[in-house]
């Protein structure tokens, strides 16, 4: 009787979040020090200090009506400023208030810009393997995923060639993410030129405008001192979706912004259709301290050195046991071949109260994603367990 | 190039925002003391102490990984248990954390529900006047708002005959709204149950169950003592959504909740894909600090007096001026008859400073609403201003 998609839906549910679920019954049994969880990306570093003393200052001195109360629907100007305003610091770039929406999270963002884009039967090309989330934000307006394979003899890099051979005049946007969940990767500036301007003659060829919508929870989230380019100031058409939850430790509190740049072909209309898209959703606007509390800690530096500790820890420790994957660049991912049929390896690793993420959950099977925010104490303790994993598998020597 | 629904609505935009935004530009022009914004529904009292003891000391005392990581999709379960008890305690229900999902917001959980039960082309029923946000909660899985008059003659209750009239084989739910806005009319329990057994012979009639939205944040807001039947308790089939906005003033903030009871059609199904919704929409989870709040602040009074007042101010100083007008039993809204033509009658108000919602925007023309959440002295400072307005409409003696 309800929703047909919603029941099936329902029935299937989210493979992470159903992980996570397992780690939590496995734990009551064995033991939480027994239990080695990789499967969901919650940061394992606390918030800065700056968070407290943020919210602290603010509910002891700002006036509740206005900490409380209803901000725009695009959010506070006076903190979509400061966002602006950083921005143009790190980036030399000339955003303003106009170009920025608070959010509920990176989600919110992603699912307002598709809303705000797609006409139903429209494409969004997504680069395989890819966070599943990006189905629903394109089916909620009635959109359909295109999936393009980023190859590990390619490094897991996008594949120009291969996604302009997917453009067809249904393309509306394509959706990018870098620093990569799964993979680690970094996409570098050269690269996303050359797809840009593919992307541009794309457009020319058939008439249209194709968007890229740059997913950037891990942005700050980059190692060995990597850059990772702002997006817009290589790819043309290029909205920015963002958010605290993995740079500021703050998941469970929704906060992020879009960015639509002035210079986006109808940008100010897309802007005004986000804020639409943020009521009619039924977000209405990001929640209103969180707002001014990440105001105060734009500039704030994200713990690198935690989980750069965690990346060799865990890295060294597969490899050495055999595991082939590429070491990360940036986010807090490992992305490793499971050498034998992809479920027979998660139901292995498992026996062992390994939790690790099965790769068909991002579209390439054959693959498992290991999220390393964890304790490093965990990281250690696990290694008896992919050990033994390890010698199932017929690796090591 | 954009959505094309979107790009109608952008250009369109949310009418209450709009007089919002304008009563910010006339402020500016002509000082803020001499613009008369009863526009908006934005609470005028702050949230009580308790709320900042509560943020302060959670903030201080508790692990901040718990506070700000990800709790369930659905919310934690001891805030979950604690409004479930609460709601017993008061109601006689006997919910559990298993019938709560934490939202965000009342609209939020109105998004979440209309996505969970909605295929395209279902139908669901809004009495008018009627809160237009609905529109889009429904329309966004293609569901289709079908309206049912609630007539001055029979003070603004909902005509079981006439909703009993609209139900077809398509009808998968109706929208009440009590206390109600914009009416400020209570439901009583004798109506409500003569309503669902309405419902539930329509339904043995066409083979289908018909879902009751009981959308409640003004739920607290009941004046001279008047009771609020809890809706669940006189209509079957009822999916309550609440949020603490008005009740504890925390309409920014976006915190509220879904009861799914377990004895509805489909409970469980329903539960579950509602959890799935407000993940596959971009809310993922309610934000988790607020959650914690509110579970302390559940039993927490809300400040009716000062509403109170400013209903009598209100109300007084507009019938002895001529206007026509029920007295509001709850929630924070006056409905008044325009005398004359609807939009003379709010640009006449308008010249005077006076930000009124023309009843059009609830869907039934010749009314405006008045938001009389704002400062008694507000109240006071503009009746030269109704005076003038009176006079023009050939109002008074």
């Amino acid at each position: 009787m309800i929703s047909e998609k919603m029941a099936k839906m329902a029935s299937g549910g989210s493979v992470i979040r159903a992980i996570f679920e397992e780690g939590k019954r496995l734990s009551a049994i064995y033991g939480k020090e027994n239990v080695f969880d990789f499967s969901i990306g919650n940061p394992s570093f606390p918030p800065p200090g700056s968070v407290k003393d943020a919210i602290i200052d603010i509910i002891t001195n700002e006036d509740p009506m206005y900490v409380h109360g209803y901000p725009a629907n695009s959010g506070y100007p006076e903190v979509r400023r400061a966002i602006a305003d950083s921005l143009n610091r790190r980036f030399g770039t000339a955003y303003t208030e106009g170009n920025i929406m608070m959010t509920v999270g990176a989600a919110g963002g992603l699912s307002c810009t598709m809303v705000t884009l797609l006409n139903p039967g429209d494409e969004v090309i997504c680069i395989t393997p890819y966070f599943f989330e990006y189905n629903n934000y394109v089916t909620t307006p009635g959109g359909k995923v295109v999936t393009v394979p980023a190859s590990a003899e390619n490094g897991f890099m996008p594949d120009v060639d291969a996604i302009a051979a997917a453009v067809t005049p249904k393309t509306k946007a394509v959706i990018l993410n870098s620093p990569n969940n799964p993979t680690g990767v970094i996409y570098p500036a050269d690269l996303l030129r050359k797809y840009s301007d593919m992307l541009l003659e794309k457009g020319r060829e058939y008439g249209t405008v194709i968007y890229t919508i740059s997913d950037e929870p891990y942005r700050e989230l980059a190692y060995d001192g990597a850059e990772v380019p702002w997006m817009p100031g290589c790819v043309a058409n290029c909205i920015v979706c963002y958010s605290w939850s993995k740079s500021l430790s703050l998941p469970g509190e929704r906060i992020g912004y879009v960015v639509v740049p002035s210079d986006i072909a109808d940008g100010q209309l897309i802007f005004d259709a986000e804020v639409v898209a943020n009521r009619m959703l039924g977000f209405v606007n990001a929640p209103s301290l969180m707002e001014l509390v990440v105001a105060r800690c734009v500039d704030e530096p994200t713990n690198i050195a935690g989980y750069d500790a965690n990346r060799k820890l865990l890295y060294d420790g597969l490899t050495a046991l055999g595991f082939e994957g590429a070491y990360p660049a940036g986010a807090f991912y490992l992305w490793i071949k499971t050498t034998i049929e992809e479920s027979a390896f998660v139901e292995k690793a498992k026996s062992y109260n390994l939790l690790l993420v099965p790769g068909s959950n991002f579209g390439t099977p054959g693959y498992v994603r290991l999220a390393y925010c964890v304790s490093p104490d965990m990281i250690e303790r696990s290694m008896t367990a992919f050990a033994r994993l390890a010698a199932d598998c017929g690796l090591g020597k």
